[in-house]
């Protein structure tokens, strides 16, 4: 018996082999694996490779102060997002190439990493995230409403070309680093420091206790401090609204200091965060400074029971895995408000909208690991009415696949 | 005997582990292919990623009537397509990444697929081909001449924005889709309704007899119908030229409407294929229709046997894979036409050769299943002589590779 | 014990299949690699996959005649290089993709390539180096100092599109190519031929002596002969210096030709090279012709004991593999000098710095295969003052990710 279950098993591995080939390595031992992109990497930890990329096709419909012509109503499909991305290291080292495809390609991050130092002092260069703020540093993948709050988008670092030390372990995450303009030279930076620092005084599988702050002092030309009330898209030569306060005529800051604090919590299937921010650009040439503040508080509850997942390594949520093979139901609000009212409203400085905040009411289907399905409702409301119009409603939804 | 049999077929199993490292998945069995790019897909058909891509280069050699500037001969060696794909899926949901690589960069197709409700009823959205005409909808890898006819360039939808309803079985394919304006906004598209209908009464390995019907309605801004005359390429400030029927001034047209039909036969190394189009655009204030209509008929014979594929879920032929090392050889003729002189040649509207068709006879070597050796003779006429000429002839060759 | 043997291999087999799934392939046996990028081969070599890449971040720092507003110190942080590269082949065919994800992207090459000939005669058509001269044909991942030398850069011929046969023995190398304009259009050649011939009178796994000549004759529309000196990037609106010699107002040339001659040895850890380039422009409409030529030498030693390789594909050097998991440490120094003061210095010609030279001391760090962190000092000197300034110092450093 047992020599007919070896020649079982022997028999059993040659028919396979005769049916299908081989797959071998001429090193190290691999374990590869597919979900839509693919992944290697060796047993032993020395080399990885992974490519994968994100698809985010948006519907949108606003009216009201929501659209940059004000009263008139909008909608748009279009990508907000299409990437590219290949990672992988080798021995100490690490890269990451991820390459926006829409509007004829452009770099979004493209760095490589020293990691020889442990996970407590990582060094990354090239184009990168500044990591300034939870929402900011968390993967436009996995936040939970479609688009950051008014504070966040307002004080958004954007991707630059610098050198970051950072590193994690369970209890902290911090990061600090110096940076130049992005590649595409998109903005007028000079040079920035930002840094963060995260603690969790709780964190099990299925609890999580977050208290982060960051900051960041920018040298450039700064004409503006604000953000688009709430959504994205537009017809062209429309698009969505803003609130803002900016300089006009050739005024203009050549200096910008912000800092943040954050505060998060994720207990089994419930979160909630919180974001204060608190910043300024400062006149150049006698030119008044601009001053804004503002602070989002979310709450979410996953109908399925999940829980959101969190990368220590950035601080931040990441994606949420649904247990059944229907998915993961999510449900969520968020009010976030944005005040840059404290400067005159007198040349040259303009305010438009002085005050914004926004609702928003939100499901989520994580359909399976790779696909969201997001369904937001946006209400918005200004202090000063910005073309006649001082609130609007949006419906925001899109499908997303994340490979 | 058994044993020392046995103890070989372990011996070498080991010796091969000794020599080589293994490769394992972290999941499910994985299945790999590698014929120049790479394919992995799930042994439960759970998941799948591939990339691939396609090169085109292009030589032609015309004069006469193809060329732009009519009586100088042109020749040009250039990309005719350069793209980079990535596909795959996970569980209910596919995407397409097709990159446009030539003219620093631009999207192809991106979209994803939901294919939970089974082959009869997928939905597509994002960038992706409308599926209007056979020659269009079959890739331009596979079809027989390296230039699509005169009126399936006239009629042809591009790719763009939008949610489509597709499905098949081996009897019938349909399509059914909503679009706008594609990414790069290289067209004036607000919208566009487009449907098409297939059926085979015969469809076998050997065997098949394809008849379909297409229909496009289109809201935008148009200013003209016609075609290049069977060439592309050209030295810059020249390039091919076109018979066309075009508005003088700022007259435009604000809807597109065009249908056609479609009639192929496939019967071991033979093909017929033959297309009718008919359309309009309809002038705005005031301004009068342009009408177009044409057609194809294309016989080809692979001399060494083999039968052209066929995708059922598009309705479309695809590659001839050689059986033969030394690759697959066809022969084929196709005579199209296009007419655009259904409205009179005074402004606004201003008529450009008339009616024009062309004979194409070509040559393919299908080097193996990835390279595809072209070489069309092409000759050209007119109605109404374009700059002093009537008639043209062009070499064009290509040489493919897709992976 | 021997039944035992055998049933624990068995055994050890069937567990690690309980708990990782297989992989397979569909067809021939495939041999996979990672080293942060991805290679699969069939076993049978028919087939293969490669992906990978390069990231090339560069600080510099420099003065005096270096700059581009001489007199004026300069420094920049910007990516040098950045590809995402395919290749593969399948039975003869091969083909080659590599993109430039900076500035928007663009096709650096894109070709396909028959080897049906065997490897004394292969085929490469598409946009593609033309190899001329030896610090050119080497891959800019793997020359020793930072920037290639100032006549290799005031000769380069730039990567184009065209037809090239080559080949390669232990002994020999050789290649021949006609070309014209490369995709992008970013000059203005309209046709070119280009020759390399290599040999090898010495040729051992730790000894070369690699003797090679290089023709060039161009026509196209040309209107200077210079080069950088020795630095790239820079501030918008200034950049890195230039010696050169050009037209003034509308004079242009419409030829070019230039040849160069090459000696290289490599002998354990040290290796030399050097090469002469001699060529002009010639003027039409009665403009004068401009003349340059120039020359490099340079020595490095590995002070880690390794080897460089080389590719007699390509006749040129290519990576070196520390055998150390500390990596491989190399020092060297080249000498270059470019000369273009054989022309009268009155309209139309315009001599700017007439003879330069650069000295470049370096140390070089291949972390690891893929890594190389680089550390030149270039100082620079001309014969004629440039804004005030006859030579200029340079601090130049590279981290250098290829995968």
């Amino acid at each position: 018996m047992k020599k007919t279950a070896m020649a079982v098993a022997i028999a059993s591995v040659t028919a396979m082999a005769a049916q299908a080939g081989t797959v071998t390595s001429d090193g190290a031992d691999i374990v590869l694996k597919t979900k839509g992109g693919l992944e290697a990497k060796t047993a032993d930890g020395k080399a990885s490779f992974k490519v994968g990329g994100r698809i985010q096709l948006d519907y949108n419909s606003y009216d009201g102060v929501m659209n940059a012509v004000p009263g008139k109503d909008g909608s748009d499909l279009f990508f907000r997002r299409a990437r590219l991305e290949l990672e992988g290291h080798y021995s100490d080292w690490g890269y990451l190439m991820s390459y926006n495809l829409i509007e004829s390609g452009s770099i979004d991050q493209l760095h490589t990493t020293y990691m020889g130092f442990g996970d407590l002092a990582a060094l990354t260069f090239g184009q990168q995230k500044e990591d300034f703020g939870l929402e900011d540093t968390g993967s436009s993948k996995w936040i939970t409403a479609m688009e950051r709050s008014l504070p966040a988008n307002a004080f958004d670092t954007g991707n630059n070309v610098g050198a970051k030390l950072h590193g994690a372990n369970d209890l902290i995450t911090y990061s600090l680093g110096v940076y130049k303009q992005d590649i595409d030279q998109n903005n007028d930076l000079d040079s920035a420091f930002t840094a963060r620092f995260v603690v969790r005084p709780m964190y099990s599988e299925n609890s999580l206790i977050h208290l982060g702050a960051g900051y960041t002092t920018r040298d450039g030309k700064f004409t503006q401090l604000g953000s688009r009330l709430g959504v994205r898209g537009g017809e062209s030569g429309s698009g969505a609204g803003r609130i803002r306060s900016r300089y006009t005529g050739s005024a203009v800051a050549d200096e910008l200091e912000a800092w943040n604090g954050e505060l998060a919590g994720s207990f089994g299937p419930m979160h909630v965060m919180a974001e204060y921010f608190d910043g300024e650009i400062s006149g150049a040439n006698g030119a008044p400074d601009i001053e804004a503040d503002g602070y989002y508080v979310q709450l979410g509850w996953i109908l399925t029971g999940e829980t959101r997942t969190y990368k220590t390594a950035i601080g931040a949520f990441d994606k949420i895995k649904p247990s059944s093979p229907s998915g993961a139901w999510e449900v969520f609000a968020r009010y976030d408000e944005l005040d840059v009212s404290d400067t005159d409203n007198i040349a040259p400085v303009q305010l438009i909208g002085e005050t914004g905040n926004t609702l928003t009411l939100g499901v989520n289907w994580y359909a399976n690991e790779l696909v969201k399905i997001a369904l937001n409702y946006v209400h918005a409301e200004t202090d000063e009415k910005i073309g006649g119009e001082d609130d609007g409603d949006a419906i925001v939804s899109r499908i997303q696949f994340a490979f």
